[in-house]
Formats: C-alpha cells, sequence, structure tokens
C-alpha cells in the first residue's frame, strides 16, 4: 500500500494543519493541536477550481476541529490546486467556459467534465483513507464522513457509494445525471443542500438528486437565494449533522 | 383592549408556566423561572386534536424558555383542548374521520375545516398578543415569532400574514390550497419543514406552499420518512432559527 508523507506542519487557532501527499496527490490533514486520540475522520472535497486549502475548506475545517475534536483531510482533485492540468482538462475547462460566456447550458459540460474527475479521484481518495488510517490517531475502526458540495458532490456520491467504511455524507448542488445510479447505492444518512432559486442547477435536478439517495435517514435543505447565496448557516449545520452521525457533541456551538 | 387574567401558576425544571384566559380563550405562558425582563416572545400553534399543553408544544417550549430565554405562549384553537366544540367543529371531525375511515382523500376536508378555525383563530391570537404585549416582562416592542406545523401552519399563515409584529415563523405539513394567496404576503424569514414521504399531503403540495413565500430568507427542511416521522431534530432546528432572528444565542446546545 501506499503510505502518506507529510511534507510540512504549522498549528494556529487550535488546529494544526499537516501538509502530505499520498501516491503523488497532495492533501492538507487537519487535527486538533491539543492531540485527538483515536477521533472519527471527516473527509472533505473541495468546488470545481478551487483546492484543498480554500477558506470554505479551512473554515469547515476549523468547526470540525475545534467544535468536535474531528481530523479533517481534503485532497487537490485531479487538475487542481498543487497538481498540473492535463491537456483534457484544458479543452474541459475551455469548453465549459465558452459555454459561460456564451450564455449557453453548461449543466451536461460539468456533468461530463466531473464524472471524468471523480473516475480519478474515487480510487485516489481510497488509497488516502488507507493511508489515513494507518496514522495512530486515525486508526481502521473509527467513523468516516464525508462533506462535499457541487464538484465535492459529483465525486463524493461515487466515492461514499464505493466506500463502506464512510458512515454518513453532505452533499449538494449538483445535476443529478451522472450521479444517480450511485446514490441509489447509497443508505448512509445524507443531508443535502440546495439553493432553491438556483440560476445554473434547474430546481427539479436538485430535488431529483436528493430523491435517489436510498439512506433512511437524510434531509434537504432548500434556502431561497442565487447559486453563490449559498448560506453559512448551512455550514454549521452539516458541522452539526456529522458531529450526530460520527459520535461527537459540537462542544461549542457551531 | 381586553386583557389578560392569569388562572394557575407553577414552575418546574427552570420553567414558570402561568396558565391565563384572554377574552374567555384559555392559553398557556411558560417563562424563564429565574425572571425574565423584556425577552422576546414566541407564539406556538398546535396541531389538528390538540391542546395548548401538549408534550409537542411543552417540549418545545422547555427548549426554547431555558435554552433561549425567551417567552412561549400558546392558545387553545377553537374547539380544542379545554375549549367546547360547536355543532359545526362536530360535523367536520366526523366529515373527517369518515373519509380516514374509507380511506378517501382528507385534503379538501382537512383544508376547509382549518380555514374556518383560522378565521377564528387570527382575530383570537391578535388580542392574545395585545394582552401579552402588556405585561411588563414582554412589552410592546420586543421581537415576536411564530411556530406552528400542520394545523399549526392553516392558522399560522394568515396569522404571520396579517401580523406585523411577528418577524420569524417556523411552518410545515399542511396543504397549500387555503394558504397560498397569505403566504405571498409573507415576507419575514420562514423555516419550513415538510416529509419527503408524507403519505397524507402530496410532496408537490408540500413545495408549493414553500415556494409560495415572498420571504428573502426562506428555508425547507425536506426529511424522508412518512407523516408521522417527522424528527426531533427539526424541534431543535426551530429552536435556533427563532434564536438567530429574534436575537438570542442558544446558550446550552438546543
Amino acid at each position: 500500500m501506499q503510505s502518506l508523507q507529510f511534507t510540512a506542519e504549522s498549528s494556529s487557532n487550535g488546529v494544526r494543519e499537516r501538509d502530505f501527499t499520498v501516491g503523488g496527490v497532495p492533501g492538507v490533514l487537519w487535527s486538533p493541536a491539543s492531540g485527538a486520540d483515536r477521533a472519527p475522520l471527516v473527509l472533505m472535497g473541495h468546488g470545481g477550481g478551487r483546492h484543498k486549502k480554500h477558506p470554505a475548506m479551512a473554515g469547515r475545517a476549523q468547526l470540525l476541529v475545534t467544535g468536535c475534536g474531528f481530523h479533517v483531510a481534503v485532497i487537490d482533485a485531479p487538475g487542481h490546486g498543487d497538481r498540473p492540468r492535463t491537456a483534457q482538462d484544458e479543452r474541459d475547462i475551455d469548453e465549459l467556459r465558452r459555454a459561460q460566456a456564451a450564455g449557453e447550458p453548461e449543466g451536461p459540460i460539468v456533468v461530463r467534465y466531473n464524472a471524468r474527475l471523480a473516475e480519478l479521484a474515487v480510487p485516489e481518495w481510497q488509497t488516502t483513507l488507507d493511508a489515513l488510517q494507518e496514522l495512530p490517531e486515525i486508526g481502521a475502526d473509527g467513523p468516516v464522513g464525508y462533506v462535499g458540495i457541487a464538484m465535492g458532490t459529483a465525486i463524493g456520491v461515487p466515492l461514499v457509494a464505493a466506500e463502506p467504511r464512510i458512515t454518513a455524507a453532505v452533499f449538494g448542488m449538483m445535476w443529478p445525471d451522472a450521479l444517480l445510479e450511485k446514490a441509489k447505492q447509497i443508505t448512509v444518512p445524507v443531508e443535502f443542500a440546495l439553493q432553491w432559486d438556483d440560476e445554473r442547477i434547474p430546481r427539479a435536478a436538485g430535488l431529483a438528486l436528493f430523491d435517489a439517495f436510498a439512506s433512511k435517514e437524510k434531509t434537504l435543505h432548500a434556502n431561497a437565494g442565487t447559486h453563490v447565496e449559498f448560506p453559512m448557516y448551512e455550514v454549521d449545520s452539516s458541522v452539526r449533522f456529522l458531529a450526530r452521525h460520527l459520535g461527537r457533541a459540537v462542544t461549542s456551538p457551531a
């Protein structure tokens, strides 16, 4: 198996941040600075065009680490962050930008592009999870959760469908087209967020993806507003959801 | 104006409970036992066939009073709790029971019955609010919220549409038919809950009512499960929603 190499370390605001690589894929592991023995692990998937330490990731990690005592790991998606883009990445991104600039439907392009990345990213995530569970402070038998919105959902749905170690997941804001069959295989608790007035993803498309999960416990949070008006209190909600399902109380109000 | 008469008082678990009447309508006011100077007020509407002190009301009140320091008031709906049923109430209830027993659609009966009760209950609530705001511990200028699911929504939507003193509301689980026009007049923040697999209220009907609110901030919480499987964590969510909008922090995890 491929082992995890730590490449940098720092600490601030009660959070220990360690950069790592596994099999050439760069990632970051955030943990309680005070130490955390066998604490639950949350895997997070970043959004399209973003990276493992984007403020949306670092902010959620701060809440999960200091509020719940969890470990939180993010890896750069293929062609994102510190990873080089392939010629196919460049073509997909160019096609997406052209469609957006021309006011043409972007859904089919995002669906195809993200499905291609997911095929690469799912085994990368599984290798990373194997390596993270070798760390004594995480271990092989602790609870594992997943959070990813938008592209983090496009990668996360096939990951959670394939990965029985993940026992609770937060998803949202993605077209259902490439994900319906995988969503039907997911039975763990799911919290799913969408924007009621999303100008990019049609309302019925978002509802169809939520509907597809086979989970006995699933909850849809739909908020008024456009795609970019996703409210911050949904971040707090996802922290409470993971705390409930991974077996830790939120010790400070989140 | 009709003043409020207290008729009984007790105290337990940090909550002071005072029964009252206003213009012949019986109600209950729950307040912090430690005293609460000018604290926000939450009005709660109980469900059909239930009453002002049903455990669903007392349980929410406990969280709102001890968690947020709020006052919480409930009045018996017409023909409910300590109030006599009219001949029309008996006819409506008989018709509903017959339809339920025969497996016939109950929606049209509930909609008509609850709309009739709402016409009576809205002015009763306004008179009650007038009287409650005369109390020095509440006052005329403090924030006021509303919580009511099912029949509490059938009465609450026209109440909140008519009553500018109410600045945040929690609704859910009701047919939209009699409520759409009133919902379109509501602009205050709304949290709306429905059951994704509700066998009584069609999914599209619940979504249509949520869609109708004109509120810039509105959030839909849809949970997997049947009508009676409404999850307890939505009660906690409604407490956090009211705490956020009525200007108090939740001081104990709710």
